[in-house]
């Protein structure tokens, strides 16, 4: 059975795609246009219903949320492709842990900047200098925290890659790549280092290939 | 050995030992107290970088971020106690669906609410009424979906219990005990039925008990 990916453009499916390529997990995309408001159409939402990407379909199983859908695979594939849950409990504990410091403290001001820098010029909206300058002041003080941790170990969980550097591949590649804040990343050795690597892995490169950010 | 939890009194880390307890996990708590900034001490610092509760140490194992410490107790002793991650994968992945449900969408408008309406208060700040009204119609909306899928399962991820549901106990706690927004709750029969059920566990009411909110 082909796994069903929608949204492939859509920065966290991206997330869910690196996966499913490290899992060796076949699949295929559905594209949903969030530029027509697809993702709020009345057959999208019976899928997914807050109306956001993605959402996957695997046979009858239905699956949203990036990072549970990146957990249910590295899970039930746990011995194909490479290991990317960590090989004991203790491993995995990190991996969660980093997970949840990505999506919580690392995502709302990257994401934030996003918005401000990619998407609201595209729209046609005035950025907001002073939520540029608040995000990019608390994004500063947690990649601090990064750079202490990565420089104990080569990735966030441990000595080995796993779903919670996965999962933040797509936001730095827009902040590197698309919103003139490379400096961020490139003034901090460690994250610098750590970012050369995860971003050079081949089911990165593949990803961004055939499904070209942003949206 | 018995597992140390720091910061009881957090809403964060009720969700810690509401599964601590249901997982038959002895503890001892160690009080951060907050309205000190204890909680950015250098020593405090140096368990969790990031400043914030909780943390926990189980001998020389240290892990921090309130779901990721719910998941790895939850999974270390699958077999003790009541099962909270499924019986199978795909239950497993639903949990994850609703944990990250519960962190992406639920959490924000409803920990702006609780800053506005509980502790902006407390320390003198007069609430704003602009980011109420808006966090108010994020979660209406965030619990119309709730209704609609409670309507279908007794629980968040299924019919049965399980870490998605322990979630999001402290901060319902708050809405419907210390906001005056009870009736967010009361207005949906499902959500309402599901809340009288997961509020009425020994395990929680033991923790409000022995650990008051708030803070």
């Amino acid at each position: 059975m082909v796994v069903k990916v929608y949204g492939p453009l859509c920065a966290a499916t991206k997330r869910v795609l690196v996966c499913l390529i490290e899992k060796e997990v076949e699949f295929e995309t559905v594209h949903v246009d969030i530029t027509k408001g697809e993702q709020k159409s009345p057959e999208y939402l019976k899928l997914q219903p807050f109306g956001v990407l993605p959402v996957i379909q695997d046979g009858d199983y239905t699956l949203y949320e990036s990072r549970a859908i990146m957990r249910y695979y590295a899970e039930k594939y746990k011995s194909q492709g490479v290991e990317l849950l960590g090989k004991t409990i203790e491993e995995r504990g990190l991996v969660e842990e980093w997970l949840d410091v990505e999506a919580t403290n690392f995502h709302p001001p990257i994401y934030n900047l996003a918005i401000q820098l990619m998407f609201s010029p595209m729209v046609g909206i005035t950025p907001n200098p002073k939520l540029i300058e608040e995000s990019e002041a608390k994004l500063e003080s947690v990649l601090n925290i990064y750079e202490e941790r990565l420089s104990k170990s080569k990735y966030l969980a441990g000595d080995f890659f796993s779903l919670a550097d996965i999962s933040h591949l797509p936001f730095l590649d827009y902040l590197v790549n698309y919103m003139g804040k490379e400096y961020m990343v490139k003034d901090r050795k460690h994250v610098s280092a750590w970012w050369g690597d995860i971003s050079s892995k081949p089911s990165w490169k593949k990803v961004i290939q055939l499904y070209k950010p942003p949206i």
